[in-house]
């Protein structure tokens, strides 16, 4: 199961978990994302995973929301370790909704160096680099997000679905 | 073939090919995704797969077009049941240019259950949780579109093109 | 290495290499995406790929940058030739800032001719069908680019990474 299709699978689901754990705000699995001594350099952070984590437990609260959309993923590994590049559209909301601190796009790049340890592949340093901040206020569509709705709790329809299917069934990936 | 790494390519594909039908408006194909009695959870819409390609046969003629682009993909099999989860920006666009009903890009997660039937997976279940919704009233550039043309018909590049390959050659993905 | 998962790897990982050709400005990367003779249609643009790159050599300096996120791909493979669809979300950015010209995100489907030349598959030719331009004009959020810094030369992150990673190791992928 160590061969090239597998650890690539890998890496890119660990490029899209650090984005559901941000938007779900799981930080508990946000860490097992990270070797131990991980680093992150963000736009207004720089430092460990554990700072980091502190960080993101007073600025998330902050906002109503925020979804990391992802997309071009490219990963070139080297033994045990690798380096990945991923394209990403991180939008943020939150009140006041003419602010633009809080409600914009932001074009990054995420650059990591990862290291695969006792088998798993984990981020050793990130580089998140900001290409551009787009503004997005103004553009709330009044009563448009009226249908299943998303939440940072048990009640999500996808930790609920998760939790459902987990208890009934054998996990194969 | 059954292996995990091929099912996760197949579970993949399905989410793209949900987009190319609905943006194409191949209601034919978009039925072949949902398992029988396959239910559908959206803003503005719950029911059944037909009552959703119903549904679609009278709101989709009412834009010009849309774009559902995918990015972040996860997916937990469980024997013959899965959990997918796949980011989505929908854009919709249409006249008149000034109605954000029609012309907005919606921030979507789409959480599915899924099942394998026959050896297919298929969609039993799926939320289309929206997070947001911006307008794009008053972004469209004049003139832009002036390269190769998209269209909802057999003139369409992708559709010419795949009519060609098809014919000259065989399947194998 | 020929088998299905393997070649669904490589034309997706080829769709990556072109966006990062293009925004890291490297397209010396970038002819060799393409067979030779290869054929590019897009907005403003149609030629061969020799053409294109002198082309972008008039083009891309007017710009600041570019980002070129892509998301949904669909590859369907006929022994040496496949067509594949990859959608993306098209950022540009430079001066003068109310430029709509110059500031705005594009929407389109790469439909791509590829053929498998010497066991690599390449772009022979592809159309750049562009559902929609919206202006990106007056949504800068002034300061907010202040982390880790891209740039089209050896000093990017991904750039300087890539070169130490591979002067200390064997490549596998």
């Amino acid at each position: 199961m160590n061969d090239l299709l597998t650890d690539r699978l890998a890496i890119a689901d660990l490029a899209a978990r650090y984005c559901r754990a941000i938007d779900r705000r799981d930080l508990a699995v946000l860490r097992e994302l990270y070797a131990p001594g991980g680093v992150d350099h963000h736009t207004g952070f720089d430092g460990t995973i554990e700072e980091y984590i502190s960080w993101l437990g007073t600025v998330l609260p902050l906002l109503d929301g925020t979804l990391h959309v992802i997309g071009n993923h490219l990963a070139e590994i080297h033994g045990d370790v690798a380096v990945a590049e991923t394209y990403a559209l991180a939008h943020h909301w939150g009140a006041p909704d003419d602010d633009p601190a809080r409600n914009f796009t932001s074009l990054v790049r995420y650059v990591d160096r990862l290291e695969r340890i006792d088998g798993v592949w984990r981020i050793v340093e990130r580089w998140a680099v900001r290409e551009r901040a787009l503004s997005d206020v103004g553009r709330a569509v009044p009563g448009a997000v009226a249908g299943p709705a998303g939440t940072h709790g048990a009640d999500d329809p996808l930790t609920r679905l998760l939790a459902e299917v987990r208890t009934a069934g054998q996990v194969h990936g």
